[in-house]
């Protein structure tokens, strides 16, 4: 028996593409002489639907699309993953579910039992549980099919009751196959392994692991599907990133027959680019743009995302624009300039130096000669707002956020100013993991120049301005921000791992009291295991270390 | 046996205040010789409290909470609302329990079996279900006790298989008791009355409910605890949008005795106003704000708005600028001037054409002689923005969004413009409330000037521009966004009631392509079923009727 991974890049409710791609993949694995073909978790919809599940018109749309796919499965059977109806009158109104097409029809339909609801999951609002259980019968063989969380509750502390494989293991499956959309983390894919790994030594049996690629809107999924044989070893493993297709023989998986596939070591660093790389990718194309507008500072975050932008869209759409005050250094200019140059990217310098005159002439009888503050400062960075969004307006592009993950939980930075943008291209990268990021790009040679990367941050927004002037270095900023952020722990706990009460109390306060701000920006590209947006949903009126 | 119902507007993670609150409903029901004094559901942490959920920190402060106010238990019996530890080695990690307090101690823990998880609840998110069920007995009564969500599953098609109360009346409780924080919408006030008799009259047992009141950021709870009899009548009903405390006597519940309770019919749109004017007085008050600045455009969104904010601040707190453009007409200058003086609110008029003109002679180089449009109408919403962002920076004041839920939800609107704020107020009243509503101020004598209320609105963009020009009537845009919202009917069934298919298909595109911009929006006062914000989740990058 062979049987087929189809990897692939859906977009959510564009059932039209979505279809077209899965049909490509039921006629590649014909023309590998496959027997079944195997697509990810709600592949049909695109994952996440959220609430367009709500919609029986959508739900009866993925039900039409899956009819039209299953009278392509005629010479080789595949499984998709769509959103289905619970025609019992108690539960939530669906299932995810993953249907078996052969013979030009569905022949079974299995639900997910576990419903992932933590972090950027939300199932549970959705889906109700499955609780039957029963392989697939196909040219003689037994298959065990889970969808992707169903494997995922085999640690110490398991957050579900059930284990969907203890209730197939049962019917004595021949190999497990799971469906998944299991986004990107620089921690997830390590897991994920040693997750599938323990699932195949556990029942002693091979698994055939389908994910998504791509990325729909702030979540990135990374691919990666695997084949495991039953002592957990890793057969193969498909691209990262990008799409992919391969078929495998049941028989080498199970006489353990590992062809030519070396296991590599994932590099973080190299993951973590690649996955902005085709966040930003995805994000304009599968809105139907292609070109990009930024500000560029002179400071490192601005270079990034300039960088990871040109390498997702091509350089020439790649349009920044220097905005220099008076406040702005001269090599805030020249930095920016060779970063476009190095890059070969279109620039133009445009002072903001008249609009902010304007504002300050217009407020001047308010402001009744009070002096210069945080107001005057805003005035500069959203005067700098308004002219991206005028050029962004005017000619179709779409604005990228360039704030790091580190000032946007400390609020340094101002809304409706550089808080602006379609897409946060670096908003979950802390600042010190933009500095190894910037190394990273530069790895060849010289393209974010040397001197933005050494040089102290500055916001530039009043003389001699310095980020150190109001925040700890960044060193120690990130390493508490993490450990309240993704690790969550409380106050005491990081004062205990050796960093003085004040600065934690200042840190973690600031962090809450700016929820309002985070609240109103763009959605950041997902890479960490805690991202400000979806994942993270903390009250804005509180008082809890606020 | 006497009850005490404690009807308390708490702040989330503000333990000291909280704490103090609940002993104060002690001692209050000590003077009334009550027996128990119930509180609402999670009343030590305020609800919701998100996401500090995953903080032991947090949780550990609600367990010493309650262990401060235990101590006070000691003439009086208590029921208190908090999260705690779920024990067992499976599940989440936690549960939404109602404690039992007596003679200084926690005598019991009951937990929360039913969570709900839709619209803006995502109680599975925290949460392990109750499986255990038990009646309290205290001085020789029986007390069925359930948690909110508990006591709503009696509908034909029921969500949950399981119904607590099926379980605990083996026990023959004496009477029920339900720990609530169930937010208003403009349909909850009379649905919640009736679920619960439904349960009184199913079970035939009295029943003491106690809801929360007060705003936690846009969920705006509307108090209305309640005393059912066996038989489904009302035996009291506490206040509506304020805190309350009242205690009743058993035998008269019993004994179906009113002693001199009527009820009222509620009006939905002085409900709705209450509900507002609440939201705002307590997004302010719980920050430690008194303070709001607003743009009065001379439309009826932003006069409505600063009527509903003179209410819930005081006219004096209420700062309007009026920031007219070359194509603002008099009128609205006018109209705007008499409204500040119908309520002796304090304005200024601050003229936006020179930061307009320093944009446009700016941009002059770039826009390339390419006639005006969206971009140039932008720059003076956005004009506008700094203005008010630079005065509520100097001042301290919040800035009020003005935003309908019509204009929001077809994006009519310019992000970073008219779409800043702290808070939007009428975020979720179409334009046909937003009428109704300012009618409803109205109603003894005009405060918005009768000329807001009837002339043609306009964002006064560009010369003569109406909103006509560009959408439908408002009350066919509002019929159909109810429809989509609310409803969630797809494109065939609306235009089945009798809508045009091209109209339809427009107005439902124009909202799924405007997703990107409500996700950047202030946090919208929650007064529908389904509201801009937490409880409706879409995708941004998506193709779906976009």
């Amino acid at each position: 028996m062979k049987i087929s991974l189809a990897q692939i890049n859906y977009h959510i409710g564009n059932f039209e593409r979505n279809i077209s791609k899965i049909i490509d993949g039921i006629k590649k694995g014909e023309m590998d002489g496959s027997d079944i073909v195997v697509f990810s978790e709600l592949a049909v919809s695109g994952y996440p639907p959220r609430d367009f599940l709500e919609f029986s018109d959508f739900v009866n749309q993925c039900q039409d699309a899956v009819n039209t796919i299953a009278k392509k499965c005629t010479k080789v059977a595949a499984i998709v993953g769509l959103p289905t109806y619970n025609n019992n009158a108690k539960g939530k109104p669906l299932y995810n579910s993953a249907v078996f097409l052969y013979n030009g029809k569905i022949l079974s339909i299995t639900n997910k039992t576990l419903l992932p609801n933590y972090d950027i999951f939300d199932e549970y609002r959705y889906f109700e549980p499955n609780n039957v259980f029963k392989v697939i019968n196909h040219k003689g063989k037994k298959i065990a099919l889970t969808i992707c969380e169903d494997l995922w509750n085999v640690q110490d502390n398991p957050l579900y009751s059930v284990n969907p494989m203890d209730e197939l293991i049962d019917q004595n499956p021949d190999f497990m196959i799971n469906i998944a959309a299991s986004p990107y983390n620089y921690h997830q894919t390590k897991i994920r392994k040693e997750v599938l790994r323990k699932n195949a030594q556990k029942y002693d049996l091979p698994l055939f692991y389908v994910n998504h690629v791509g990325a729909q809107t702030e979540l990135l999924f990374d691919g990666g599907s695997l084949v495991i044989n039953s002592m957990g070893e890793t057969i193969d493993e498909l691209l990262y990133f990008e799409e992919d297709f391969r078929t495998f023989d049941l028989k080498d998986v199970l006489s353990h027959k590992n062809v030519e596939y070396t296991e590599n070591e994932r590099i973080e660093i190299a993951d973590i680019h690649d996955a902005l790389v085709m966040g930003i990718r995805n994000y304009f194309h599968k809105l139907g743009f292609t070109k990009a507008i930024l500000g560029l500072s002179g400071g490192i975050d601005s270079a990034l995302t300039a960088a990871l932008a040109a390498e997702a869209l091509g350089s020439g759409n790649v349009y920044n624009v220097l905005l220099p005050s008076k406040y702005s250094s001269d090599h805030s200019i020249s930095d920016s300039i060779k970063l476009c140059e190095n890059l070969n990217m279109p620039y133009d310098i445009i002072k903001i130096e008249d609009a902010v005159s304007a504002f300050e002439s217009t407020l001047d009888p308010f402001f009744r000669g009070l002096p210069s503050d945080i107001a005057e400062e805003n005035i500069q960075a959203r005067s700098r707002g308004v002219i991206l969004m005028a050029l962004s307006n005017k000619f179709g592009y779409i604005l990228l956020n360039t704030s790091n993950k580190s000032e946007a939980a400390v609020g340094y930075g101002t809304l409706y100013g550089d808080m602006n943008g379609g897409l946060s291209v670096i908003g979950d990268v802390y600042k010190t993991q933009a500095y190894e990021l910037s190394r990273y790009i530069n790895r060849d040679k010289e393209i974010i120049p040397e001197n933005i990367i050494t040089k102290a941050p500055s916001a530039e927004l009043r003389p001699d301005q310095k980020d150190s002037d109001s925040l700890p270095d960044y060193d120690i900023l990130d390493e508490i921000l993490y450990q309240y952020i993704e690790n969550r722990k409380g106050p005491k706990e990081i004062v205990k791992m050796g960093f003085g009460k004040p600065l934690v109390d200042r840190i973690l306060k600031l962090v809450n009291t700016n929820e309002y701000k985070r609240y109103q920006t763009p959605p950041m590209l997902r890479i960490s295991t805690k991202a400000f947006g979806m994942g993270r949903r903390m009250p804005i009126v509180a008082k809890y270390l606020g």
